[in-house]
């Protein structure tokens, strides 16, 4: 593992390149303007830690009012729990006999919950659970226009009947459109979830129709959550990106009555060669991820190439280009990958021009794929 | 960091997924065949280890004939002179003084060089050297069409005159066509080569021109190494890939007269959902990088399609889709950035299908950007 780029007390200018830093003023104001949302829309609040992996912010979150939080993987969960998170809904599925023991396992020390989409799913996760003794929430995923995991929302019904029937606890409905997320117009991401909405509805009706309970839908992402929360359908909101704001999600065109994040997480990097018409950082996609595209350079109006696993390139455009030594601020183009290539966040205070460092967290499920 | 996901002895369907897998038999043939070709031609051979970050599979490039490795950070450099690996180039551009402290560190328990393309850069380096009482080996770095870090041809000889002047021994010619790699012609990649020769021998040249003796030539990766080495202009070979051949490296047009390199890095992932038309596997893009392009299924003919940072999504094509469950074996994009996603290497004997464990190797430089 890489040692700490920073100490607590260190100003800006001693942390070591490239490094993940946190802005925290920023942060705190994301975290704080998304938890007011919710109180204010009366919909609970499950961040997805998927984004941060920390189960530092992972108790910032809940102590703003957040029920819980979500992840994607087992992995993630094991790590999150044994920082003490309490409430982990695993939003995602898992078929595996041994990661099953596992869940059940985990379940007899955190609240625990997990999505299934398919028969044999459900009769394993039944039988692991049976032989731990252990009981967990299980929703049932359907797609609502993401194309990948989830079951038709008409066969919904009959998904909940067999978990129903093998002795699970219906904990609700898994109802999660990526794809939505990065419509760039705010009208086509509403007309999305207004059909994912319906969706919603006409899976109620298929579990209504076969006489089980339905207690909750959850779902929504930073790009839409505003009309999942509006339309009266979801009960729980997902949100992860909100507390990082990427550059991607920054390309949205804002959603009317959604509150505003700003960025708060920078890859921290310096120039280490210069050209004429160049210069050359020591950040490259081992240090920001870019499968959502580049990053953006905070403050600066520089053409970003990328310069492969270890460089990156900048152009001059509005802005000269800084010079051999010094410091470029990236925004990353996706968050939550990004944070994945780092061991640790380096938490600033009083901004990223003159603060200090007020905090080292570890990345506590950095590389939990399993 | 993730527990590793299998034990010495287990077989391969024991393997939790997602997981970074060697084929060790496809291994050692591509590392003896690369051995072979740098003696058949008189070139010397120091892998970049930044393909594997690996001190135990330096170790096995080392026994084979390499004369070291280079990195691209000093903290791959660190965390393999942690593991043993005693002569470590760093082809790379270093100008934090913070940083050059701990270059002097490590000179004083490795063999260690270093490149250099500015003043700065070598008056930084020669005071951290004489600050710390260490010695380290420059190389003066040329831009041979990369188009990233690197000196003109023509300034190579004022450069090196600093570095000597600096009472720096000058170790010869960085010149790495990075660009030229994965030009998909071979005609192409041979005419990037050629064009590079004359710029080293312009530099060379330079160099003699102020009276400054250029000891070596270094350079060369995965996809031109044969024409460096029959140009005669380099007299030592830095390719990391050969090791692992991703599906980026494969989809070059091969070189003649160079080996054949078989796929040997994989990632094990397995079906968790599947709908009439798609099956979703549990390795997506944190499991995989995408820098280089989307993976290929190993021995299956499927379109793969990005599911994000934790899915696959696979439809069919030639061969009918995998039930929930099964292994898919992914041959990733690109296999350095792979790597630094995974904390361990479960390394296999007798192939993927009927083999087992034979070692779990750490990924000791994994994350280590700094």
């Amino acid at each position: 593992m890489r040692p700490p780029a920073a100490r607590v007390g260190d100003g800006v200018a001693a942390i070591d390149t490239p490094a993940l830093v946190i802005d925290l003023d920023a942060m705190e104001g994301n975290l704080a303007r998304m938890a007011e949302f919710a109180r204010a829309h009366r919909v609970r609040l499950r961040p997805h830690a998927k984004t941060h992996k920390s189960a530092t912010i992972a108790a910032l979150q809940m102590r703003a009012g957040a029920v819980g939080v979500c992840v994607q993987k087992l992995g993630e969960a094991e790590a999150l729990a044994d920082g003490g998170v309490s409430d982990i809904f695993i939003s995602n599925q898992i078929i595996d006999p041994a990661k099953l023991a596992r869940v059940a396992a985990l379940a007899q020390r955190v609240t625990l919950a997990m999505a299934v989409d398919s028969v044999p799913g459900v009769q394993r996760l039944a039988a692991a659970l049976k032989a731990a003794g252990s009981r967990i929430g299980v929703f049932v995923e359907i797609d609502v226009g993401q194309g990948r995991c989830g079951v038709a929302p008409a066969a919904a019904g009959a998904l909940a009947h067999q978990v129903v029937s093998h002795g699970l606890p219906l904990a609700g409905l898994q109802a999660y459109h990526g794809r939505a997320q990065h419509l760039r117009s705010a009208a086509e991401r509403e007309a999305a979830v207004r059909h994912a909405a319906s969706l919603v509805r006409s899976a109620q009706a298929s579990i209504t129709a076969a006489g089980i309970a339905c207690p909750l839908v959850t779902g929504a992402g930073t790009g839409t959550f505003a009309f999942e929360a509006a339309s009266g359908a979801w009960q729980e909101l997902q949100p992860g990106s909100y507390l990082f704001m990427d550059r991607d999600y920054a390309d949205n065109e804002p959603t009317p009555n959604a509150p505003a994040f700003e960025h708060a997480l920078f890859v921290k990097s310096q120039v280490v060669s210069r050209g004429f018409s160049h210069a050359v950082i020591d950040a490259g996609h081992k240090a920001h991820a870019i499968d959502a595209g580049l990053p953006r350079v905070r403050g600066r109006d520089h053409e970003f190439a990328n310069g492969g696993d270890e460089h990156g390139i900048l152009r001059a455009r509005g802005d000269a280009l800084p010079e051999l030594g010094d410091t470029v601020w990236l925004v990353p183009g996706h968050c939550d990958p990004t944070v994945n290539l780092h061991d640790h966040y380096i938490a600033v205070r009083d901004g990223l021009d003159w603060g200090a460092v007020e905090a080292v967290w570890p990345v506590d499920a950095r590389g939990r794929l399993d």
